[in-house]
């Protein structure tokens, strides 16, 4: 596999996993070595939503939090690509075009959202079309993609590989709308037109990363195109 | 009425409507004179269409040709920023911040699409959401917002008033899908989420633009926040 | 007064603040609708110091961990901007050019640190230089300039008036180093010799920044140049 | 050969013939690989010419048309850069220090005009002198400069090889001004000033371009400089 | 009169005369104050001679010569700017869309060349045809245009009204060439296409200017186009 | 060694100099060409002088001059680009990020000021720091660090190795203040903070350029961080 972009959401970047981080950048360095070309998007996560609440309570518009949501998942970004060093694209790409510029120059751009209204999720999506991507791994705080709401039912299993038409029937089930986002309908388009390979896997727990980019299919949500 | 987004359909832009081009350019400028705020989105339509048509024949992605309209929508806006002088912000908005550096300095900003996957429809309602428009123009091919497809049933009438639940189902209904298209989801979303209030009137009918812009109600369909 | 350049300590950034920032932001708005000119420079605050602790941990270099400040200050900005509204120059700027470009435009730059190795009051005392500012209004987290560290002391007095060097002297006293940091060497001798007329206010007491701005001299220790 | 500024006309830019433009990205492309450096200005053709009368009937100045024009050549660039893949430098130049930088990156820059009153042909050859190239292939609609106009005189004869001189001679003879365009004196200024190698081929036979890289002399006309 | 653009000789830009320039700036800042507009090109003078020298030396070509001489009139440009204080466009325009943008904005801009091969004569004409000048100033070392070469007849006269063609044919006449360069070929064509209103005068004697856009036709010679 | 930031003094940019440029330029892609990374940060030199004395002569302010030296070493930084020639990276950088984008993209940047109020020694050392530079080569107009002002005691000798504390002793010595700058407080507090390995070398002396880079000690002060 030599054409991945990873998506990280963006609950990893807290002070207690500057770790994981760590040990994330290191498995992307390691992979990037060998020729392969990657490209990273990061969510907002804790300082997003700290942002996006001062927002909501100056009384800001929904269309500014996503901005300030946006800032703050290129903070994360600028921290991640200072974990790469010399392999990171730098400055961080704030539009789809430096991310393309990046990639064609074969260096690892990392970002954060671009523009309000379309997730990070979406970005990674589109991002995997245009660079006619191998692989798109989105890394959540999940394992991979439960039959069930795993905090509703414990002992629901991992779905090892679904179609897209599996994905949209999980995600459309009965348990509490917006309690369980993997990924929203937009992105969920971009998949589907553009027939993407992609592996949901746990940002948690790196050696998945490693695992996946290695090649294996040992762990993980594989969407069958 | 002092805050204004234009969505002007990429249709009008072509040699056999020149006339009414300027005459578009006409009414907007007069209405910026009144120290009013607007921003203008335009579409692709035949440049765009022929340039997504050549990258389809050459094998190219979905997202490229994406990539390509939204490049001849703003082939669009540089010949609709000509038209309108010293009024225009220039060079073309690139970027959602770019449209917002224009309107806070008080300059009229043309632009196309921005992103992969995302239609000039959602750009003007997200500016619309972020600018504090009081008013978003949507400026098509037909004259409003028909109760039942006007190609089909040509006595269909136009809504003058309707919510936006009115509008979901009215785009809902059972006509071919994808042949009427005024608005696409995520444009849908953001008039939701942010109480927009939005009229569609006919952009080859510049009168229509000008009574819209003078306050009246006398065309188009208008939607309820 | 019509030409004003304002520090705002990043500390004031947190969301127990948020009324705070309000009404800073109402206070600038008011003064800015007088034709007076106005440029922001804030600082990093909490979420710088949350970044610089993540970059530390992962053994990033100590300039990494300035542009990581820089990042932080500039969500910062982008925050105070969308307070700002329309007054605001968007985007935030990101080089002293940025700010020099608003400034001649009349809109309000709000910006944050620029480069590594260089404090964001350095920045406003270089702009307030660049400017041509009447004022630099160092808005911090005490009420001015203490005879001796207030924390040590809790008697000491603010000096209502003070030259640059009876400055120097304050900062080089006898209490712990690094205690006490109002201001450091590089934005010292910038306010020397540009001769800068400086106050020092309390940034979470707003009405002492309306008092300022009115031109009173009831608050903040002021620095006869 | 290593270091080559390929000039493609604007006319190979449309829909009859993208199986030709794929075919010269695909010999461009091949020759890349072999580490050679590569340019490619493409002129505006067809979509210009739309453009440009719908600036003329709308009386819009003539520098407003050349920046339209420019415009269109730009969005012949995208397309033909979505055929070079990864190979391209994205996003396309609009400054001929972009130019610059993308060929020191090693990246194949794809970009059209430069400025209002300067012809693509200029914009070539002035990259040709800058970037130091031992070759300038002026890909036109013809097979090479004829003794006489081809069209005048169906029996014109191509000429293998002439000085600058020559083709001085050839552009300024007696059949009508303005119709056999093949280069602008400001091009030709710099061909000579800067002593540049250069040959004229057909755009429409990319067997002619690939027979050139490959540093054969079987067609077109060669400029002894 | 409200829409003027002007070139400043580079000659002018030398220890010698900071009076001259001063007052030159001073002129221009009262023109601007009764709300007209106004865009200034200035040349590179000493100092693009001073780098030119060292570059043909170190045998760089001619394009990059005269890239060198762009970034020296662009210093040029930064002094002039600087005196302008907060009338001026900032930072210095380095694309033809950057002129666009500031005098659409209402600022001055102060820039130099553009591109190699392109004289500071043709930008300037370039963006009077672009901005729909009333009037293009060219400040140059003399008072005008003489009717023959003032260095070798001391008598000759200057002519106070010409057209285009009687300005082709002073430049075109028996003294020795390259001697006495007021305008190059680019520029007269594009003086010629765009019929603009042209004087020279003299850019040492800043009181030619004062007068000129005031109105009066007291200096210089004027080109009816 | 592979990892090299360079500061070459301004003052050997001025015509008598041109040899010494291109035999620097040619140390520097020689050195290159083995996979090395380098910076390159060059002074205003003469041309800033000049510069600096005729916004002095027209009253513009310090930040002001300074924004006119920092033009000043561009323009050379623009030369000495040239000479390097397709290794360069182009155009100059005007912002930290632009020295690192460069610096991972693996091209030689050469820049000169970022930013009034910081010496071109400070960017240097800044740059050391955030790209982990093994060495920071400080080519100035003598040998190296003097025990004594080698202009006061012509036999003063050059220190081979000194810790930075020695560095500060002899900076503060007894002689004229203001006389023999080598290095200023910012650079050397980020020297400190960063223990960058310094050589001080004689930029007149290119073979101390080519020895240093080659690993050798034999020339220059070192100092021990």
């Amino acid at each position: 596999m030599e054409r991945v972009v990873i998506k990280l959401t963006g609950k990893v970047f807290s002070p207690e996993n500057v770790k994981t981080l760590t040990e994330l950048a290191r498995v992307i360095t390691e992979f990037k070595r060998g020729r392969a070309k990657v490209a990273v998007v990061v969510g907002g996560g804790e300082t997003a939503r700290r942002y996006i609440n001062m927002a909501l309570e100056a009384g800001i518009s929904l269309g500014w939090q996503d901005i300030l949501g946006i800032g703050a998942s290129r903070l994360n970004a600028m921290l991640f690509s200072a974990m790469l060093g010399d392999h990171a694209y730098y400055p961080v790409p704030t539009r789809i075009e430096d991310f393309i510029h990046a990639w064609n120059m074969n260096k690892i751009a990392v970002g954060g959202g671009l523009q309000p209204g379309q997730s990070s999720n979406a970005v990674a999506a589109s991002l995997a079309e245009l660079l006619n991507a191998e692989l798109l791994v989105n890394a959540t705080t999940v394992d991979g993609v439960y039959e069930r709401d795993p905090r509703v039912e414990p002992n629901a299993r991992i779905l090892k590989e679904l179609t897209i038409d599996d994905l949209k029937r999980v995600l459309m089930q009965s348990y509490t709308p917006g309690r369980y986002e993997l990924i929203d309908p937009v992105a969920l388009s971009i998949m589907e037109r553009a027939s993407l390979n992609v592996v949901f896997i746990n940002a948690f727990k790196p050696y998945m990363l490693r695992s996946v980019l290695s090649g294996e299919r040992t762990y993980g949500s594989w969407i069958k195109p």
